[in-house]
């Protein structure tokens, strides 16, 4: 479908009269958890994945089996500031590898059962350096939304978002500072692997693009110091939530997207769990400002969706537990 | 097969001659590791995961296509001193749901494609209160550790190990104390659900079982303090190292049944690796001591191999990504 916004400004007051999760489905799934075969909350957070889960699809007793990977790729003018370990061109190429099916998210996306798409989004035009000039115009940046908003399937019944881009960290990190403030260094990392040089350049283009752009609106933040696969997965958070579609949230500058959305409109992430802490140093920090508590916390960072698609394991065995396990009556058990 | 041992003494003389991993396969999965279409070191703990599994499935291209998962249950007298939120019943009531497939753990099982055995070992004859008297002869010790030896498929290539056993978080804390020391305190927790009055109970108990039968050998401990299902444990980790099946760990009751081997033989968990951290209090101590760290830490305190089953997912990630991605050279990507 063609995004229901055409600017900024409508894209913001989209993101406030979205949907709400399913009371009377979420009560339902609570009154089924509390009869399982099992000692009250012995399944810890399975048991709270599965009626958040269960809300927002508008079922008590929910199934999945639909889950949708995308991965978004864009290209960035701040790299040449020289703030990635890895040259611009690694973008395209592994736009081709993604589409050969020989990165690590194919192999995730494959291992749990999720459709993947890629969408390269004009990565023959990258972002202006935004130490030198706002990253995107207003209409660059309400293409990526409307991108991500379409490539959503709305039959999915999980989404996960994951990008590729070199430079997209200090674009991250860019966004992450104008939102919450602290200092450039509290939001950098070494992303892909910079050195220690590479790392003070970075932290410096940060802080240069923050000096220039900030303060502004969150929408206009993504914008200056977004890129366009940032602002394409806050666009598909954005259907997922229209859709009642549950997302897992990858790394760092999947959450810094997420962060636009949710400083945008209290609770726009309601329908979003955090799949896992990267090793980026910055996203722990980032987690916290969400609100959101990781499921995972296996040192990856890697980007790609590939954290938020391993958690689609522990969100599959939860409902799966929820759903198909037998209750004290069923199985005759004593309930203590 | 028939175990190989007949008393406790050659199960410990077995256990200081097994076989370690195939160095060769592990030099070719770090070397592939390195090729891959991924930043160095960015899938972090992914990376260690198949490459420890790569070298005990001696390839450095491994695929995991056939996970076992076992239940073992067993009775306990100590259940009369009042341990436990739900009565003794309850075991071989689960027993039944295990059977029908209505557990948390047929859920798990099934989401993760691993074929699911489940043991009752002699329901109707508990061992003994360990207050009293040794829990088990160290004939009833042997035969427990062979059934659970014998109960391994030695075709499966990754085994996870679990239990039920109203009363056994007292057995597996009584065992943990005779083994590491500290306070009953240190190691008793609230199982399936006691209050502060069953705790104070419990803890007293596990106090006078240790006071009783330690010091001792691991394996006598295991004998006078454990229970049939904490022995068929131990016995089936064994026979997966015995076959080079890789381990994942449950929670604290399975975990006590791996230190036994720990103690008795050092390196005897190498092909293992932590499932979870369980909600279990003395779980975290517990892996402290075996030097493991967790894949996933969600809160969950079940057993049955919940947790163990749930990591299932996250080595299978670890593996697909390792032996299904493309290498720089293959997808023509740059390599920084």
């Amino acid at each position: 479908m063609s995004a229901p916004f055409a600017t900024l400004a409508e894209f913001e007051t989209l993101l406030g009269s979205m949907p709400g999760p399913d009371q009377a489905a979420r009560t339902d799934a609570e009154a089924r958890n509390g009869q399982l075969t099992k000692p009250p909350g012995a399944l810890g957070r399975l048991e709270d994945l599965a009626i958040w889960y269960a809300g927002w699809r508008g079922t008590g007793r929910p199934r999945l089996e639909a889950p949708q990977v995308i991965v978004f790729a864009g290209n960035h003018g701040v790299t040449a500031r020289g703030v990635s370990a890895f040259p611009a061109e690694v973008t395209v190429q592994m736009v081709a590898n993604f589409r050969a099916g020989g990165a690590a998210i194919n192999q995730l996306a494959r291992a749990f059962g999720a459709r993947m798409d890629v969408h390269a989004l004009e990565l023959d035009r990258p972002t202006a350096d935004f130490t030198a000039a706002p990253a995107m115009t207003e209409a660059d940046c309400v293409a990526a939304l409307a991108a991500g908003w379409a490539a959503v399937d709305p039959a999915a019944d999980l989404l996960v978002v994951g990008e590729m881009g070199i430079g997209n960290t200090t674009s991250a990190a860019a966004i992450a500072m104008a939102l919450y403030g602290g200092e450039a260094a509290d939001w950098t990392g070494r992303g892909t692997g910079v050195d220690d040089r590479g790392l003070a350049v970075k932290t410096q283009v940060v802080a240069e693009g923050v000096a220039r752009h900030a303060p502004a609106a969150p929408l206009q933040t993504l914008a200056r110091l977004g890129g366009r696969e940032v602002a394409a997965m806050a666009g598909a958070m954005a259907r997922a939530r229209a859709e009642r579609i549950p997302v897992i949230l990858d790394g760092f500058i999947a959450c810094a997207a997420a962060a636009v959305l949710a400083e945008t409109a209290p609770g726009a992430l309601d329908h979003a769990v955090a799949g896992h802490q990267s090793a980026e140093g910055a996203h722990a920090r980032l987690l916290a400002r969400l609100g959101k508590e990781p499921l995972l916390n296996l040192g990856l960072r890697l980007g790609e969706a590939s954290g938020a698609a391993l958690a689609i394991g522990v969100l599959k065995g939860a409902i799966a537990c929820h759903s198909g396990m037998a209750t004290f009556a069923e199985a005759g058990v004593s309930d203590g």
